[in-house]
């Protein structure tokens, strides 16, 4: 592991959130993350299926993750927009979150992620804003 | 309470994610919703603030049952896309999720949603469409 | 007119591309706004219905203008991100949107707006985040 | 020019809106799309920038055309709903918005856009959903 996934391990080792969830750090570069997610009982909703609810999380979580690969350690940027289109359900095996920052600005990150099963096949696809707090 | 929310607590009784994360129906009406959520040290993430995923999930979830409020048992809807805006953090109380239809298509349903903390501020607001499986 | 609406017919004289459009100007109040467009031939697409640029150039500027009744003269704010929900074709009469601030952030404003045909049925229905420019 | 581009550019012959624009059919492939919009006078806003709604215009036409390129002719797809971030403004030359779908279901598909300038610096991005009319 590079030096910026140990760090987003050791910033997200007091996120309870990802804990419950059950969010792994696959690998950070500058600019770009990979999260990953086994599908688990605690997840699905009625029918059985991942919530969507998680893959909105998902791609919070990764673009987040991918903006903070860019930020000195100690600024902190917070999502002020995120957005997402589902395109198939998925009900088990592991789920990969991969997301990149597409702008820069002083202010404001914007990032795109897409969510994809085990097989590479996109479950949903996503973009967010971050703003960065001064 | 009405046939309504009985129903969509009957609905939702085999969700787990619901479970996991704590949700509870409030009330259902035809074509709104209120759903709560206890903060707890689960929903928290590193500034351990509720992490942003957490309202994105509620925006999902209300606006679902304010869908479900709408179609006769059995018709299932799935979220085609959703988004939200960030307005302030929250670290504790209970969270409410307010949703209604805004449109009732065939085939499509978008709905609002306004999450707020227990003193009715605003927290997030978002917008969800709903795809009507036939 | 009050003086809100003044300042905003001034400020938008040198708008090219709200002259080219033809949309007017309403009304504006403190963080509301309401813009309309008479709907001709140069609006519309192949299947002779407005074009569906059209009316997120609406929900646009109607939350501009919104913003914009918030701030100081000289005080600028740019659309950081827009989206809109399509309810229903519309292919003559007039066109209102009706927008509202329902945030304003020290950086960020965030506004909703709904767009209607002369009879008050929904046609689109939006949000959007403005950036102040410091 | 291939088939797919001369069919495009003959179904927006009497597309008013995008003659008014100035928007022209650089190029269409099997489910991907380019299209161009040389700035002038009638695009620009107060501040003498293009408007922010031409470039949600220009997402919507492009997400559009790629949409029309994966459909038999007379099958009509409509904008669900649509999103867009701003990262640049510009002021002269020419835009380009280049669209691809990433999703093809029956009644659904899923596209995005970047818009960017005679430089290829990306000016914004966005993503839509086109629902299928039967």
């Amino acid at each position: 592991m590079n030096e910026l996934t140990n760090r987003e391990v050791a910033f997200t080792a007091r996120n309870s959130f990802r804990a419950a969830m059950g969010i792994e750090v696959e690998s950070v570069d500058a600019g770009s993350a990979v999260l990953s997610l086994p599908v688990k009982e605690h997840l699905l909703q009625t029918s059985r299926f991942v919530h969507g609810g998680v893959l909105a999380v998902m791609v919070d979580a990764v673009i987040g993750t991918a903006v903070r690969s860019l930020l000195p350690s100690g600024v902190t940027a917070v999502t002020a927009e995120m957005n997402i289109n589902y395109i198939r359900p998925v009900k088990d095996g592991k789920i990969f979150a991969r997301g990149q920052v597409v702008h820069q600005g002083a202010s404001l990150l914007v990032g795109t992620a897409n969510i994809e099963d085990e097989q590479g096949k996109l479950l949903a696809t996503g973009r967010a804003t971050f703003f960065v707090k001064t």
